[in-house]
């Protein structure tokens, strides 16, 4: 049985007794029922997917990078050259990302999965590539359905890897110019939408290169023909390398049933997919925040999330799921500091 | 001239010098310009409440109680004996708002600006104590405008000695049974808008309970007959010792250049009193979230404040201010800490 098959098939659905067990210590603690709004949800979710009581002391965000054979179309106000550049300042700590994850005591992973120009040997740096960059699908499939499942696994292998040395919080992120466009194929096929309303500005485009962008993700639609109820066919086609080893990462943490961070469309994306793949999968998900990116919140509401931040992002890397770190962190620390009515002598409702 | 006047007399408008050169500098940032959407306009509005590059090293938040007269015409859940029970868990350290301020490495301030039952000398405890609670607003005015310009006075006093300390960020919580029903009626005499537009469930009320609280805010403000654009008359008439305290801090966050991040709805009532003495001190008040009661959306609009938190929180405390603090910690870490496209040798747009 090949890793992938394996790692659907480890994925369960929430824990309904640990979520029933929080709900009732919430309702113990020295505030009127339900008024810490989406901390309390969000403590709640947090001991269904793992189990027990909330909890967060390692989290690790998993920034991959890929190149995309669409920038062929022009469709990204950024060269090609910016996907490695980017990584060199992930690794230098200097994106902010990793501005973000130093505040939120986060660590970042930084993998290459395929950036098209080869990046070499680096201190911090995970190789994983799938190729020199997807081929270009506005004239044919982006990667084979192989190359798609390899970095699935991938990337479910590594979020492994940190869960087996002690995460307890994941967070996706990724750098790839051209991505936003893999993204919207992605979520146009998977939630039905029109491409025109899951396609944004991306980095800066304006409207008449936005244009442009719409029509270059219908022609890899026709080029290529997805089918919408098959995940590693529509990231085969119209994917992309970091999107697919995201989607691995969220697959992994909801078969180990550690919460995942998604951070924004791209992440989105690759949660369509994972969620295609694996139904169950999506209680493990938690949705940082919504993205500028006017697809996000069609693929949010297709995954039935509600995000947690609405910061008006559009950056990736993985910034929001940094910030929602804190809020997570929040989720626990009131789950497991506050004082209950009890303890703290004070007096119920009239 | 008394504390009050010279306060107001104080306080400037924003920087505009220190708020281009931060829009400046975060455009030659390695991320596409305006990518992290409202954590840049939060860093260029920390720079031009301050007038210097966005730093935070040392919050503070201040939890002031006190008591309300309208308690006895039965508008709140709780009884009015959680006041001083919940100060005593403050001071243990027990409440949501210590948790999250320690999460946030923000230190709290508690201070007795009026609950009934006086608590007596605690360590930890601030005693500026107006009265032993305010009058039943239902029948005449709340306190006098004695009282109530030196509460003001006594709340800017303790936001002026904390930024003496070095306090770089003031936050405003709350706690009072009683005084969402006191937020009420301050937000629909100032706003205009109709006491049922702005008057919620508060800790808890079902929708009989909730339509008495209504007619008993509009039964204050017949009683009373504040005049909208008078603070001052406002405040002694329908308002709070907690409230015009926290007006005060609000008042000399602006005085001192220090941005005040508000909490919730209670905080939007003071800070439309602060507004109403002071319309220059509005540039220095950052709304940290929008709580779940519906007459803090209308007092925000008035305020022309948007919410960066949006999380249906409902306590009060200073909960949101405390939450919020990781966001402008983000904003000062992202403007300090990130590469420019020029050090990172990434190239900018085609």
């Amino acid at each position: 049985m090949r890793p992938l098959t394996k790692l659907l098939e480890a994925i369960g659905g929430p824990q309904a007794a640990a979520a029933a067990e929080a709900q009732a210590h919430l309702d113990t603690l020295t505030k009127p029922p339900g008024s810490l709004g989406r901390l309390e949800e969000l403590a709640v979710r947090l001991a269904a997917i793992g189990g027990r009581v909330p909890r967060v002391s390692a989290p690790v965000i998993f920034t991959f990078a890929a190149d995309h054979g669409v920038v062929a179309e022009g469709v990204s106000a950024y060269p090609q050259s910016v996907t490695a550049q980017m990584v060199e300042n992930f690794l230098r700590g200097g994106a902010a990302v990793n501005v973000l994850a130093r505040q939120a005591g986060a660590r970042v992973v930084v993998a290459d999965f395929g950036v098209a120009a080869p990046l070499g040997e680096r201190p911090g740096l995970v190789a994983r590539r799938a190729g020199p960059g997807t081929h270009n699908m506005a004239v044919g499939p982006a990667m084979t359905r192989e190359q798609a499942a390899a970095a699935i696994e991938a990337g479910a292998a590594l979020a492994g890897e940190a869960i087996d040395a002690g995460a307890d919080l994941l967070g996706t992120g990724e750098m790839g110019i051209g991505n936003t466009t893999a993204a919207s194929a992605i979520t146009a096929v998977i939630t039905g939408a029109d491409p025109d309303a899951v396609t944004g500005r991306g980095t800066g485009l304006d409207a008449t290169a936005r244009a442009h962008k719409v029509a270059v993700v219908r022609r890899a639609l026709e080029v290529n023909r997805p089918a919408a109820d098959d995940g590693l066919d529509v990231l085969a086609k119209v994917g992309g390398f970091e999107i697919a080893g995201l989607a691995g990462v969220m697959l992994a943490g909801a078969a180990r049933r550690v919460p995942v961070a998604l951070d924004g469309f791209i992440a989105g994306a690759a949660a369509l997919v994972a969620v295609t793949l694996a139904p169950a999968a999506r209680h493990a998900l938690l949705a940082s925040h919504r993205s500028a990116e006017p697809g996000h919140a069609v693929a949010l509401a297709h995954l039935g999330l509600a995000p947690y931040l609405d910061l008006e992002l559009r950056l990736g890397e993985g910034t929001g799921a940094a910030l929602f770190v804190h809020l997570v962190r929040a989720a626990a620390a009131i789950y497991g500091e506050m004082a209950t009515f009890k303890s703290a002598g004070v007096d119920g409702p009239v």
